[in-house]
């Protein structure tokens, strides 16, 4: 009848312009950590099922992957196993009525959960020149017996707009791996021509970051710091080795010319494209030797006119300089001066005792917070283990093993 | 009747299809530049058109600018002009059936291109948090007298998914940019620790993206030997200044140590994660002072078993160091030995003997094809006028200015 015709031509509608909106969302987020849930939510609700799962192919260990929400952890399993297995090794959709009647269903998940898997529509992922990269999984047809022919048109319609989603934030995670991983040798290598300081950039970014978080920045605030951070000493390429390779205690004009480091430092970064929302990086890192009372330099700018970033990054870059070998005097143990890691305890008095004339007191109060954690990072790697272990013991026994 | 509701649920149904299907093929092309022409031809197809024209605003010029195929400038108007110009500034749609009876109309186009605009569907593009990021413009309704409420309501549906299409290519436009820009200013910074090297792997990159054109590459190849050109001489950030910046003619230990930077640029690049189809950068860079007779460092690997990006990079790379000034002899003028650089023509005779022995003959005669436009590159910026022009005049007398 007309009233029929009216009615289904309604749900055509309906049904094609929720997954156009689905497309539009999923092809926007370009995120991937935020993109695999987002798409679970949306495909669970436009397809009227009670769950979905999504995996991706890793065709180098020849299994599949992929995340339960709020856990850091993936789930992976073998390709050719069990329903997404097969349908991601044959490349062809499933749609069954009841998966316990299949033999090779994996009941596992749904007497761990309390669950039970009736009707299974399995779809696989292409991406845009027909190489499968993952399965979409929707588990049980609320209000239906099973996954009908028209959900199957309109899954596989919605799996070939996830499979573009996926492969842009994938090129995406690419491009920013390939930025990162570049920046990070670089500064590596900088760091490197001096054996002593091979490493600090690394760890003055893990400080910093962990600083960071404890202090709450923004997500942007958090990235602009990391490349601050990572390329803060970059400037040392233009300083000579006689100056850089000094063993021993500069003469003041070889710690002047060792002291233009962080402008020549910004002037590369000024050079640098950086992607939207970073443009303090330059800013950011020229001011690593600022003190908050106006004494440091190069420009001798006070607390309340440096970046948030600058500041944290200079109780991180001394933290590091205390805690490391040098070549230079740090301090005097017993009767003689030597340039050893200092001892934590001495280190620690040194912040807080420079918190509100070198550092903010803010930034420091919050590294101490997340001291355990630093030290860490790198028990056992930069820092021997019986030099942390007092201190970590201390102030967070459950986190040593 | 109801076979009227059948035909109107049929054209709704494949309407909707054609619109997930272009949804399809914008999100799938992340390249900018053949997103564009891409759009336009979809849109013209799924919009029964006679023409499309799709802007994107520059908020720091105030202006429009848009790309008409096979040329390579820009098209620019300004903001707040003309049917597009207007629809930018005011994010609202148009819906006009005569252009030529709207005042503020630039009849230009027409009256060049002996073209009538009638009908005119303009939309504008916004980004997912509904920034205005374009216009897209649609023109003359085929079979129509103009676009009705359905061509609106479709066109809407379109131009969203336009907009995600451009801001994620956007989005890698501006990772490749930054990426490029790092590397390309840590690699200046390399060459800038001795005056006389500044800008070389600048050149040696412009030099072999120039013959590799010529030699009909493949984009992978000559995205690679890009990076690996670019790159080639980073490992010299591992060379002392004693011998970097050597003024005079080297001792045998120091010439070895001076050799092994094309291993320390491999162990560089081989940290490096990048992009997938560039797997091959550290490989190409490592061998740029190979020679075809195997007498090359630091494999002595033959012609046949290297790269032809290093073949490429080979002869860019001593090009450079014959044209341009250097500590060491290079050549007699005159009485005297000197390291300025040398002539022209004992340039190309030096890479024409060499042929065969430490040059790729095929990459050689590429080079020359090339040639003028290499020097024309430079000229007047590392190469004087009056170094290259004779040169260029004999090779190619119309290129000069």
């Amino acid at each position: 009848t007309a009233t029929d015709h009216l009615a289904e031509q309604k749900h055509l509608k309906e049904l094609l312009s929720s997954l156009i909106a689905v497309a539009y969302d999923l092809t926007a987020e370009l995120d991937f950590d935020r993109l695999f849930p987002l798409i679970i939510g949306k495909v669970t609700e436009v397809m009227s099922a009670e769950r979905t799962s999504l995996y991706i192919i890793d065709w180098e260990r020849h299994e599949l992957w992929t995340k339960v929400a709020e856990q850091v952890e993936q789930i992976r399993l073998p390709l050719g196993k069990g329903i997404s297995g097969r349908v991601a090794e044959s490349g062809e959709m499933l749609n069954v009525a009841d998966a316990w009647e299949l033999p090779y269903f994996d009941r596992t998940f749904d007497q761990e959960h309390q669950f039970r898997t009736r009707s299974v529509l399995c779809m696989p992922i292409k991406n845009h020149v027909g190489e499968k990269i993952g399965v979409l999984q929707v588990i049980n047809k609320k209000g239906k017996e099973r996954f009908d022919s028209e959900d199957e048109i309109f899954l596989k319609a919605l799996t070939s707009q996830v499979g573009i989603a996926l492969e842009n934030s994938l090129l995406i995670e690419e491009l920013l791996l390939s930025f990162n991983s570049s920046i990070r040798t670089l500064s590596a290598m900088v760091d490197a021509r001096h054996p002593l300081t091979a490493g600090h950039s690394q760890r003055v970014t893990d400080y910093s970051l962990l600083i960071a978080r404890e202090m709450g920045l923004s997500k942007d605030e958090v990235e602009t710091l990391k490349y601050a951070a990572i390329l803060h000493d970059i400037g040392k390429i233009g300083i000579r080795d006689a100056i850089l390779l000094k063993n021993g205690q500069f003469i003041p004009e070889e710690r002047a010319e060792m002291n233009t480091h962080p402008v020549k430092t910004k002037a590369i970064l000024d050079k640098f494209h950086f992607p939207k929302g970073m443009q303090e990086v330059p800013d950011i890192a020229v001011h690593h030797h600022e003190k908050v009372n106006g004494q440091g330099y190069p420009d001798g700018l006070t607390g309340d006119q440096l970046p948030l970033g600058s500041k944290i990054m200079a109780v991180a870059d001394v933290f590091d300089a205390l805690t490391s070998r040098r070549d230079y005097p740090k301090y005097a143990s017993g009767e003689t001066l030597n340039g050893d890691p200092m001892p934590l305890p001495m280190a620690i008095s040194i912040l807080k005792k420079e918190a509100g004339t070198h550092f903010d007191p803010d930034v420091v109060a919050a590294f101490l917070s997340c001291l355990p954690q630093a030290l860490l990072l790198y028990r056992g790697d930069h820092f021997p283990p019986e030099y942390v272990d007092d201190m970590i013991r201390s102030l967070a026994p459950d986190l040593l093993p």
